[in-house]
Formats: C-alpha cells, structure tokens, sequence
C-alpha cells in the first residue's frame, strides 16, 4: 500500500479516455507529486493506494478540468455593456475599451478567471493586452494559464475609421508588444513545470502586417511556439485584407506559409467552405466560441464542416461583453443546442461529443494533449469534482443506463462544481476560492466601474454606444 | 408611514412595466396581503411604508418571478435518460415512461418543481398525467400553477406503432382524463384565490379524436377555461391527421373553430409560414422551448414569426428529459442566441425582449396578466431578488449606462437567486426552500431511480433505447 498526497475514490471518473468518454461508475484517482499515479475501479486503486488526504466522492463526478480554447479577460472588466449590437467590435467594444486603463483591465482580469475557474475550467488560454500583468492573475487564482500578448498594429482611434476600410498600420504598436511577447516568452515559457504556457498571438491578418506576420510567424516557428490568431472572424476582416493583398484571410495565410499544426484559429465564422477546409487540412485547429459568435454576429462557426473534414475543434467562452460569461457548462449546451438547429437532427453534436471539445479535444486544440484533458497515470493532475445530487442533475441513474453525461452537457450550469484541483493543488474548496477573495475581488471591480462610468459620461463617442440608447430607452 | 407586511429596499427594481423593462436604479415594493401596494423610487415608497419585515435588496435585483409557460413535471423522474435521438416521443419518451408508477412520477415532479422555483420561476404551467396528486407537489413548494391534466386516447402500447401510421384511439382513456380534468377543475379553479388556475389539455390533435376534442372545446368555453395544447410539434403529427382528416393540423384546428384567444400553443414548430400566421391571427398566444425542441428535433420554432404576425410569445422549459433542466435563465440566453443566429443578426431577439417574454409576455401567454408577470399596485407579489454580486454578473453598472438586463439574460444561470416570494409569501430564502426539504427529495428520487432501473433491466424494449446503446459503448 502507497500512501499518496491525494486519493479521490467513490466517485464516478469520467477519464475522458478512448473514444468516449471512457466513464467508471465507481472511480478513484491517486494523485502524486502534482501527477495521475492510478486511475480506475475503486476496488483495484484503493488495493493499492491511500491518502495523505482522502475525498470521498460518492454521488459525485471526477472529470478532467475544463480547457477554455479562447478567451479575453482583459475585457472582463465592462461585462454586459457590448451586445445586441451591429458591428460589435467598431460600434461597442473598441470605443469602450478605449477608456480603459491597465488597471481596469487587471481587476476585470481577475474576476474572469474566478468565475472561469468556479465554474470547473482548469486552463485557460487567455489572449490579452498586458499578459505581463494578466499572468499574475492567474498565478493568484492558482490555475493552468496558455498566455497570449495580443498583437496588432492599431492606431489608437481605430474605431473612428469606416469598418470596411483599410486604416494606416501603426508599426511602433505592433513592435511594442512584439517585445511583451517575447519577453513574456523568456520569463514565463513553462513556468513552473507547464503551468504557464504562452503562444505568438496576431490578432487576425488584418489588423497586423505582412512584414510583422512573417516577423511573427518566424518567431514562433524558430521557438517551437504555437500560435493563436483570430481568423475570418468578421466580413470586415475579409474585405479589409482583400482591399489589401487582394485576397481573402484563409488564402491569404495559406498562400503566404502561415498556416499550419501550430496554429490555433479562433472563430473561422466567416470563411466559405472550401477556407474551412483549407484551415482543416493545414492542421490548423479550430476554436468554437458558440454563444459569443452568435450574440455578437448572429453566426454560428463552422465546426460540424471542420470536423467533418477530419479537424480538431475545442470550445471557448470568448470575452465577457459579449457571451456574457465564461462558463463552460454553457458552451457546451449552445454548441449543442446550435448545431442541432442547423443540422436540423436531435441526433447530432449529441452529449458525449461536447464533453470532448471541452476537455480533451480542447488539450489537443492547445497542443497539450499529452500533460492535461483526461485523467490517466502520468497526465498532470488537473481535475473537478462535480456534485451530482443537485436538483438540475437528479436523479441519478447508473445501470444499466446511465444519464450522468446528458445531464453534465444539458442541465449542469456549472454551480454544481466544488472542488477544483490544478496540477495536483486544491484552488476551489466547498465552491470558494482558496487563493482569493472573491468578494473583495467584486468590490474592486464594482469601484472600478464606478470610475470608467464617469470616464464613459466625458466620452465623446457615448451618445453613439448602443448600450447608451438601450439605457436611455429604459430597455437595459 | 404605514407600516406593511414586507418591504424589500434599495433594490435594482425591474417592474416590467410599459414597452420596456421599467427599470429603477434605486426602488423598493412594498407588500400586503400578498399583494404589491407600492412600487417606485426608494425614496419616495420609503417616504409612505415601513414593513414589518423589512428585506434590504442593496445590490440585488428586484423582479417579478418567471413563468415558465410549458412545463411536464410528470417526466422529471428520467431526467437524462432522452436526448441525442431520432424521433425522441417514440422512439424514447414513451417507451421509457411506460415503465413508470404514479409514485414515480409524483417524486420526479417535486425535484423539478424544485429545480424551478430555486432558479426563480413563480409560476409554472404544468401540463401532466394525474394532475390531481401533482397539484399537491406545487401547493407544497409553494409557488404559482397553472394545472393541465394532458388528455389523449392513445393506446398504452403506442410506441409499438409506426409513427407515421395512425393508430386506433381508446375512448375509455379519453373519458377517464377528461373526468380527471372536471374534477381538478372543480376542485381547484382560482384555489386559494389564483394560486392554482386549471386550464383543459388536450395533448396533440393527432392523440384526441375530433369527437372529444369537440367536449373538450365546449367545456372549456362554456366554463370560461383556456386550453393548453400541443401544436403541429412535428412532422409525424401532419401526417397523421392529414391520414385520418386529410389536412394539416392547423388548418385543421382552424377549420374546426378550435383556435382562438382561448388557446395557448405550444411549439408551432413544424407549422408553415401561413399555418404560423393562422395562428397568430386567431389570437391564440405560442410558447417558445427553445431547448427542448433543439434538442428533440433540431429544430427552432417559429417564434420570430409569431411575432412578425403580431402574436404574443413566451417561454417554456418542457421537461427534464430533453431539455434537460427547467431553468428560465437558459431559455432565455439559448432563445436569444438561436433566434440571432437563425436571423444572422446581433440585433435580433434583444436582452430586454428575452426578459419580457419570460415575465410580462408569458403572463399574456398564460392568460394571467392582470394579476401577475409584473410590479404593479395591485398585482400578486409574485417576485424574486437576485444577488447581482456574483462574479458572472459583475461589475455593475447603472449610469450613463447599464449593464443589468443584458447580464441577467445573457450571463446569469440561476444560481444566483436568493429569494422568491409567491403571493407574497416567501418560499425560497437564502437559496433553500422553506417548505421542503431538498436533500430529501433528491434522496427519494434516486431511490426510485433504482426502481426504475431494475424495471428497465428486465423492460423488452431496453436494447432499443437509444440511452442504453449510449451507455453500452461507453458514451454516456
């Protein structure tokens, strides 16, 4: 008998592995050193194994934390003051945003990641501005981070300029947080055993140059780097990039070597179908981010096509204004729920597939398929522990049919997550944070908004914001 | 200063009153005799009451609670055990219901009962077998209902059809439910003066014959009922009364004289464009699933049309299996962003649309809005408080603009409802239940889940479940 740091047993393991979801009625998981040591029957792995420290988790589900392919929590900050509009990004977010200041961006920060990771998301692949700053929130809240400085060559008044027109590139920007890029890169690739990771970030092929790209693209490459672009996520960005080089966004990353299985696509949402299937063949992997893309464009993106030609797809939450949560639970309902309408068959994107795109097809969308996404001996141990005797989630029922994967995917919401565990390490106890306080958290950020209210009330562009009318109709 | 009995302040009070939300930054209700007496500005409703129990909703949202339009808490005992299928009612439902008691179903409906009031629904129209026993389950948790005893002729063994054949009606069933339905009207119309309201249900116009269908209309007309029925839920039903009557089944129900004010139509969801708008002409009111229809059929039901034409739509959550929560706050984000996507448009099916047709819409719907649906002098307090300090719902914003619709819509889940009062009575406090005991409840459904299951083991229609393939291949 082995005494390890963490045995969870009694539980029912959702392990994620094989083709499945490769479910055990009565579970248990050894944990060692931050690590999987034995995953399977209660009966074989406690013949084997005990715990410094013993869970008992009976009646409830040990799965592997979710993966959040694609978020923004610099944006967290002015959560709910972006949808129901046209043309999200020109008419509501940038001329927000533009009123923000660092400080904004990291108390918001904080409060995505904590309600990220209450909800069972254990990575998150964050794409931000100021990822220096960004890192140490998640190195706070204590979970697995895949970091990515945005970069773009803006000028600051971008949202001033006509959608569809090209606008002057401001290369001192693009070069500014190129260096934050690489710096990150030296300071945190890896940090502490894989628990930071960072990726080259563009942030679509219209908002940075050739030269900048091919600069980018090197970079990543000579590094054994990934990268994460936006790509075809707006009619604008096609016709800005056509105006351009006279292409198309897929084409054009195509024609010029860009593309490839180190690259991690968010949104595809505008691309024809023979685009689609260029980004599949490449290798490229595909990011569905299903409730933001159609509440901020009334789209749903193309991953019943890219997996059907053979793609990798996981699942992301995107940014706060805009979805407006980040909750996998929620994803994996609308990315059912959606592609279900447009294929027209109750049959289809059916339960078990989304449990995948969020945990272990979302490790290999990441690239890092091989330490997370499924419980297995020698995976990092990172893992949620779901109450399953919750009303939404009840009754119960194991054999010889079982409803507990229906029930995560359709009735789950994610307030049924008590434990969260990170590299071995407990961040989320009895539903509370360990390593925060999340209602000083709240306070600060509601102090915050206080602040940029009164910025927005100086704001030459707030007559122009949506959410200003919908205000003033007394419809928000 | 007259002193009431509750008095909830300084809250974010969202009355649903006008064309809008009717939202106050600052504003109190005042409540007595299970009726709202004052609503408005904090200072102004403080100026004239004081409460005997007084409820400082200090950052929390004040608003009427849901109604949940359509909802079988009859099938909440198999929760999770229908979904991911083709041809859901034959091939699923039924044949895994008719392995169920009358205990069963009554222990299934307190946990859905449960599962809605705890998320915030006051009201619920629940249509179901044995009305009679689940009556006792809503006046128990102590919310609103309107009871519908689901009346059909089918045969007991009707899954063994085809289900595009007709088959051949009992008579003898129909009569017993319909007498079933008088004496529930009997006994419980406008009970305990509205808590409970009855409403006669014919299931479908494929399940009744058009002989008892003729009863059932003049009972309800001549008592003064509306009927709550099924309509055009699916390609099988056409066919079938295009079989047996020769035309569709809205045509048929139109032709017949059957439609009218009277009338509240769930689905709609396999009716043309001009079926739609017969619909919406008679005045009957639609009831929108998004989720379980979704998830049943891949399909989204015609709500933007309805009101295109001028009809009044609200929400419903149908039952657990298949949907598979019943939870307004998902209706209504999954009804917004299948509606934006089905219109490509951001703008469609706005935060504060999604909100009306949970609150004020439905109680149009359900035929109850002079008394409910919203905060009015003179209504029923019929009203939730949600705690706005949660990580998902932050920051707050109030002025120059607001965030509070979009992040009630959009972002929250449910969770974050900390009391509901019906009738000015308060049944949820602190998120728990006052009149029952939930754990216990939960216990007792699992218990007979395991009935279940062993019945189900030795069911001959086991291997043809869909579920039990789900579950053989390690799926589910």
């Amino acid at each position: 008998m082995k005494t390890v740091d963490l045995l969870i047993k009694n539980g029912i393991v959702i392990t994620m592995e094989g083709p499945g979801t490769g479910i055990i009625n009565d579970g248990s998981v050894a944990i060692e050193g931050g690590k999987i040591v034995a995953v399977g029957e209660t009966a074989e792995v406690c013949r084997e194994y005990d715990g410094h420290r013993v869970i008992d988790a009976r009646n409830k589900v040990v799965m592997p934390g979710f993966i959040d392919c694609h978020a923004h929590s610099c944006d967290a900050i002015v959560r709910g003051l972006a949808q129901d509009v046209d043309n999200w990004l020109y008419k509501a977010i940038w001329p927000i945003t533009s009123n923000l200041n660092p400080d904004d961006i990291q108390v918001g920060s904080l409060l995505h990641i904590a309600e990220s990771v209450l909800n069972g998301t254990t990575t998150i692949c964050d794409m931000v501005y100021n990822a220096d700053i960004i890192v140490k929130n998640h190195l706070k809240i204590g979970n697995r981070v895949i970091l990515t400085e945005m970069i773009h060559e803006n000028p600051s008044d971008i949202f001033r300029y006509d959608p569809m027109d090209v606008y002057p590139f401001d290369h001192s920007v693009g070069e500014g947080k190129f260096a934050r890029c690489r710096k990150l890169v030296e300071q945190y690739q890896g940090y502490s055993d894989d628990l930071v990771t960072v990726m080259v970030g563009p942030q679509a092929i219209n908002m940075v140059s050739l030269e900048l790209m091919d600069e980018l693209h090197h970079y990543a490459v000579s590094n054994d780097l990934h990268i994460h672009i936006h790509v075809s996520q707006s009619d604008r960005e096609n016709v800005q990039v056509e105006k351009r080089y006279g292409k198309r966004a897929v084409p054009l990353l195509n024609d010029r070597g860009y593309l490839g299985r180190h690259v991690m696509a968010a949104h595809i949402s505008h691309a024809t179908r023979p685009e689609v299937k260029m980004m599949a063949d490449s290798g490229a992997r595909m990011i569905l981010c299903s409730n933001s893309i159609a509440i901020i464009n009334g789209v749903l993106p193309p991953a019943a096509e890219y997996l059907e030609y053979g793609g990798t797809v996981g699942l992301g939450t995107d940014q706060a204004p805009g979805n407006n949560r980040n909750n996998m639970f929620s994803e994996m309902k609308s990315s059912a729920v959606l592609n279900k309408y447009k294929l027209h068959s109750g049959t289809a994107f059916p339960a078990w597939k989304l449990l995948r795109m969020a945990t272990i097809e979302a490790a290999k969308t990441v690239g890092l398929d091989s330490i997370i996404g499924s419980l297995r001996p020698g995976k990092k141990a990172d893992i949620i522990i779901v109450d399953m005797t919750r009303p939404e989630l009840s009754p119960l029922y194991l054999e010889p049919i079982r409803n507990v994967v229906p029930n995560l995917v359709y009735a789950a919401d994610g307030s049924e997550v008590e434990t969260v565990i990170v590299d071995g390490r407990i961040i989320v106890e009895e539903r509370k944070l360990l390593h925060a306080d999340l209602a000083l958290l709240v306070n600060e950020a509601n102090r915050h908004a206080s602040e940029i209210s009164k910025r927005l009330s100086a704001f030459d562009g707030l007559g122009n914001l949506p959410v200003a009318k919908f205000t003033a109709e007394g419809l928000y």
